[in-house]
């Protein structure tokens, strides 16, 4: 029985199963250096957002976040969480899902899954950010952390600015085997190295991305030398950073929204004056990326609204056709908005009309409006 | 072809349509005594929630809106937008939609429609106003405004204060004659009045609830006698109000939360400071509701986020059997959590090895991770 009087307002649904046919379907590079392409679109119009800080629901067990941005013609929000515990029950610590909806109508255009989307656009984002501030010629990205971002990070590094050679260090040897094995047939080297010093060392890229919810050093101040880019992902909370504050003294920080960055970022071990440089500025040219061949770049990257909004954006142009969505009945669409109860009675006549001689169960009884 | 891992983590979600067969099989009416039932408890247990300001995005042709609100074991948040130009292409000016979620992992319990509920929970909601503010033994209500709220509010009001006589007015007749046509048959008794002034005369509850969005003087000052109890539903913006400032200067007014009301209620039309009482007070019994049968109470609805919390709550414990939902795929569960590259690809080779001499057209190939 379907009793809806008007689908025709139904909402596309990308679902984790449909977001990992859509990726596989376009190919996990290509799905990043379009991603890519579509994140720096929007930092090239970074002003025309709306930027809201994220409003956050604390509790003793974890934070759920709302994240809402808007470019005044569409509108996206984020909803996400964040549970260390969940990790004990086999459960997802961050788990995600987002809306994008059309601002002239206030219609939700688009319900999709965000867990495996997050994972993409984080790395499609450090790769615009590394085309940007990376040395000219880079070939060799150092990783330290093996986690579930590591392989996007070295695929989107390949794809944009041009790295072919990338070592792994994780202190968990499974997790660089684990990474070794996916990306074996990815068309880069991967070479797993015996330390994070062996990983870093002469690389001119160098990524942290571990998952340490605290104050580590992950990279020390006497592994970086001058001239390279530093991309670091995994300081992304207060509380969690990875760089030691002597290498922030050295280096010139990139952001990609201050006031969120300060909170969240490596740049919570630095005054609150430090000078940074907001992302969106090099990329429309309005500032300099580094200043010279000797300086070193680093990029404080904590994830932000307007990078799901593009990721949001691309799935929105790419599910127009094919098997990557199914339609929700998600808002009414009555067929007289003043009559929404005449919508409900209408609606039981139908359905009576439909199977007169059917014998309802007490669940599916369509019961008088008066019933008491 | 289904190919993620695990679809343990799916959420309900209860649809237009699944909503519609869930308040027609439980019936409007019941409905509406449970659901008033769900609101008051709720309004008892007022401190134990967060109460945050809705977050607006604000454009030319509407505003979109997020409004969260946890109790520490459940959150919940309503996206709804409010775009009064979308009748003149047959949308609704207001569509929502709500999610309910665990507060101890984050995880989204309950996706649903909240078009059809919202009406609802507006109906019950003034329905536990009016249990603890009306006359004793109060049996007509006067009702200004015969649009989609209209009936609900009356059916509510019959199930609860005992109100068993509806007297109708609009200013436009089809809309009366809808809402008389609606409720045959439903029990109460349904006059039709020829003006504002007929059907609250003598009435001991007034229902203001039209759709204008201005202010207006639905209620002028010589149409209220002492003694009675309004509900005034239709003033629920800025620079939307129904009640004539003397009605309210007479009165004494109930609010569901204060900050809130101050800039959407009735009460803009009066000082900041204006004593006003919270109608959690009142259901708790820390203070008094009327102070005395000559008084009038004014209850200055615009909706709040608990009463959706409520509404969302009392659905989420419906629909635990039954064909009320489906289950959406919409959190990713990770076979392992760091390797959700892995996932991907385990997934393209269960997929191969499934359909090994299957000719994929190019939409639904699932191209190399590395295809460029």
């Amino acid at each position: 029985m379907q009793i809806t009087a008007k689908p025709l307002s139904s909402v596309p649904f990308v679902s984790v199963d449909h977001m990992m046919k859509l990726v596989l379907g376009i190919g996990v590079e290509r799905f990043l250096i379009e991603l890519a392409g579509y994140i720096e679109d929007d930092y090239r119009r970074w002003q025309d957002f709306d930027k809201t800080q994220r409003v956050a629901a604390h509790s003793p067990g974890g934070v759920i976040e709302l994240m809402p941005t808007s470019d005044g013609r569409f509108y996206s929000f984020k909803y996400v969480n964040g549970h260390p515990k969940n990790a004990r029950s086999g459960k997802q610590t961050v788990a995600a899902f987002c809306v994008l909806a059309d601002v002239e109508t206030g219609y939700p255009v688009l319900l999709s899954e965000l867990t495996i989307l997050t994972a993409l656009r984080t790395a499609a984002k450090s790769a615009v950010a590394a085309r940007h501030l990376a040395p000219k010629g880079s070939r060799t990205m150092g990783m330290i952390g093996n986690g579930a971002q590591c392989e996007f990070q070295a695929i989107a590094f390949k794809a944009v600015p041009g790295i072919d050679t990338v070592r792994l260090y994780d202190i968990d040897p499974a997790a660089t085997e684990k990474a070794v094995r996916n990306l074996a047939g990815s068309g880069r080297k991967v070479v797993p190295s015996r330390s994070g010093e062996a990983a870093v060392e002469g690389a001119q890229i160098v990524t942290t991305c571990t998952a340490d919810k605290q104050h580590g050093t992950i990279l020390g101040d006497n592994m970086i030398g001058p001239g390279g880019h530093i991309n670091a992902i995994g300081g992304d909370c207060p509380g969690k950073t990875e760089v030691h504050p002597d290498i922030l003294r050295r280096a010139e920080i990139f952001v990609e929204y201050l006031p969120q960055t300060r909170i969240e970022g490596e740049i919570q071990q630095l005054a609150t004056d430090h000078p940074v440089i907001e992302l969106w500025q090099v990329v429309t040219g309005a500032t300099r990326g580094r200043s010279g061949a000797d300086q070193i770049a680093l990029f404080d990257s904590v994830g932000f609204a307007i990078e799901d909004f593009s990721a949001l954006r691309y799935v929105h142009d790419r599910i127009t056709a094919g098997p990557f969505s199914e339609r929700l009945d998600l808002v009414a669409d009555p067929d007289e908005p003043r009559d929404l109860l005449g919508m409900l009675l209408r609606a039981r006549a139908r359905n009576e009309a439909a199977v007169p001689a059917r014998r309802c169960n007490s669940q599916e009884r369509l019961a008088d409006v008066s019933d008491e």
